[in-house]
């Protein structure tokens, strides 16, 4: 074969260019979307597509390439964020709960403590809050994701003074400035830009620590600010790029999960939506460059969440494009005005109530002082879920394996299936010892 | 860069040998798994492991390399079994129940009769009647997936005496040989070998017609014969080595499906089971040749499937292995001896009856003449999910996304997300104009 035709073979099918200097990545950013297990990127595809029109790949499709399983070092089979965020920071399978530890609770090196420790930037761009069981697992060590506090206090390094992040964008602000304890001022006083409003995002320099909510973003389903990940995402690679480092950036779509748990599937899609527009604009950034990987994973799948229902051959889910708030924001609606169910309804899930339905909800709201908006909202999901044929089968996680998405030099190594451990390695085996350009 | 090494990059990250004979396939192996959606392939790995032991990777997972999108010509999203086969069969999209035939009843040819009008020799090898959906749609055309009589007639060609497929193996007496119409004796005037025993195998020759049951085979949950889809593809293999020409085989687990309708895990697995050594087989075939290339897929997943209930992070799939005869079996035998109950029960399914549901058996067994197998049946699938925390949300299908599973020359076609349309086009785009080798 001549020289010409091998080397657009290589970059074609292996995307190698052959070219040494592009074979290694400088950079790697590792975005999780958390719960995001394949019935979340079909349903995204057609939540996308017009009612009738035609259905598009969305970005997930663009960058797919393998698929993981997610199984923790119990006899469970159902990982929950903890484990499965240690899996895919260390490379090293734990026990549900565990945070950067394994089953004897050694504490495990990280992708991010790793690459910090060899000169690397890295940061954290997440919607719960920073100290989350999957941001938590790449920043501290803790035998349980419940200590919160102590694993804030972690996030300063053991000493107090070695931070392994240097971003942290997120919400906590109720885990950082506690009564006993500051942290917001310990990293202020290491040199950390502090911010706590969105605003700042655009004078973002590094080191920073932005604390945009008291626990978890707002969520994006009837925000004014539905793209906050991708917000917080363009604005870190701008900081970053005025470095002269490499950088690890971990960014975690947080809220898939929680929409999940609470089986909420117009709450899930909103958070999709945010999740694709900062795929995308990752995507564009390293079509930009030859330095750059991008690889994405879910840590699992949440909810036994399934596109079909009562034997019908059909999901609407182009109709959830209609649903325009919170489901507990129309029930607190309903609650305030319940004479007023038919047009809230109508307004914020495009959907009318049937003969079967209307009685329900006005049997909720009989009693005005006595209105259960928690019980109302779960009608309001029941009332989506239904209308959408959309089934789910627990509050908790599920087995399924989860999508690997990759894109730039050194993609190829995330084709086919792995167990999520191999995620953690590849990327950790992915760090040079001295970063060039360091 | 040398040429060993540029020669030792392509084989091994683009399944490219440099030789140029190894490129295009000669063989084709189509195999499907109907309804075998994501959480199918997950069960099983859960399934196969100990119950406390390690994981290994599954022969899905050896051979994942992407994933296909599945929504039909129309805005419903779920796709039945006829518009999915026509699509990986046809490269074209059509409406549910369709077989062969778009949207505008034209007739679509299909990777078969590609094959066949190209000197090919054309096989099918199924565990449904060979006039369900998937193999129909390869070999027929008709508006509806119901006609089974008239698609059964299809099969002989629009003159009656063109068969498309040269072999042909799975059930259909009932159809094939009818009050109104002997096709069987049909096919045998053209020279067809016909079998109705298993043993007929090991004689297998072509062309060949072999009919095993009235419709579906027996399910291979409690059979004494499980893995018949293995078994017909290994006569199947030896005797297409006989013949001089290329071939295309099309092999369906076409039961997977019919475990998803009935919600019945245990059922599901053992399918799973047979289809899995079916692909091993086929994997270690292509092994031993470089002329082979095998693709798989499935065309929906069925019932809603998941891993996880009740809010629970466990799923026992390995406690499934002791599930040992199909509900409706174990059902039957409680109608026989109800006083037996907890015996039979816990000889068949390895579970003991909790303080709970004892009482709804005994209520369901109360009078022995007016025993429900159906209902009886019902309680035991709904007693092992309980036990194993496995959800369904449908007797339907599901919209969710299903797998890509290729090996052998040309396998990096099947890389990363397409519509499942693509893989009916990429397929029959391998077939060469005329076979080498005929
Ligand atoms: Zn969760
Ligand atoms: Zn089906």
């Amino acid at each position: 074969m001549k020289k010409s035709v091998i080397q657009a073979l290589l970059l074609a099918c292996c995307g190698i260019a052959a070219t040494a200097s592009a074979r290694q990545p400088q950079n790697i950013i590792f975005l999780i979307g958390d719960g995001m297990g394949p019935a979340y990127t079909t349903a995204y595809r057609y939540y996308m597509a017009e009612e009738t029109g035609d259905v598009s790949p969305t970005i997930f499709d663009d960058l797919l390439t393998g698929m993981a399983g997610t199984y923790p070092d119990d006899d469970t089979r159902v990982t929950d964020s903890a484990a499965s965020a240690t899996a895919l920071a260390t490379g090293r399978k734990t026990y549900n709960g565990a945070i950067g530890i394994d089953r004897d609770h050694r504490h495990l090196p990280s992708l991010l403590s790793e690459a910090k420790s060899r000169g690397y930037t890295t940061g954290i761009v997440v919607t719960s809050q920073i100290n989350h069981a999957t941001p938590a697992s790449f920043l501290a060590h803790n035998e349980s994701r419940r200590n919160y506090d102590a694993i804030a206090d972690d996030y300063l390094g053991e000493d107090g003074r070695s931070p392994v992040a240097d971003l942290l964008l997120g919400g906590g602000t109720s885990y950082f400035i506690r009564p006993d304890n500051n942290l917001v001022k310990v990293f202020q006083q290491q040199g950390y830009q502090y911010l706590n409003q969105y605003q700042g995002l655009k004078q973002l320099t590094i080191p920073a620590l932005g604390l945009f909510a008291p626990k978890g973003l707002a969520p994006a389903l009837g925000s004014d600010h539905p793209h906050r990940l991708a917000n917080m995402t363009a604005a870190a690679l701008k900081a970053l790029d005025q470095q002269a480092k490499p950088y690890v950036l971990m960014i975690e779509a947080s809220q898939i999960d929680w929409c999940g748990h609470a089986n909420d599937i117009a709450c899930a899609m909103a958070e999709m939506d945010d999740f694709a527009h900062t795929m995308k604009l990752v995507k564009e950034y390293v079509d930009t460059r030859e330095d750059t990987l991008m690889v994405a994973t879910a840590d699992h799948s949440t909810g036994g969440l399934t596109l079909g229902k009562h034997g019908v051959y059909q999901w609407k889910g182009s109709a959830l494009k209609k649903v325009s708030v919170m489901p507990e924001q129309i029930a607190q609606l309903l609650k305030e005005s319940p004479e007023d169910l038919e047009n809230i309804v109508q307004t914020h899930t495009g959907l009318t109530l049937t003969a079967v339905q209307r009685p329900i909800f006005l049997q909720a709201l009989k009693d005005p002082d006595d209105t259960n908006v928690e019980q109302l909202a779960q009608l309001v999901k029941h009332l989506i879920d239904e209308a959408t044929y959309t089934g789910w089968t627990t509050s908790g996680h599920d087995a399924i394996d989860v999508q690997i998405f990759a894109h730039g030099p050194q993609a190829e190594q995330f084709r086919g299936f792995m167990d999520n451990t191999q995620i953690g390695k590849k990327l950790i085996s992915l760090l040079q010892p001295i970063p060039a350009g360091s």
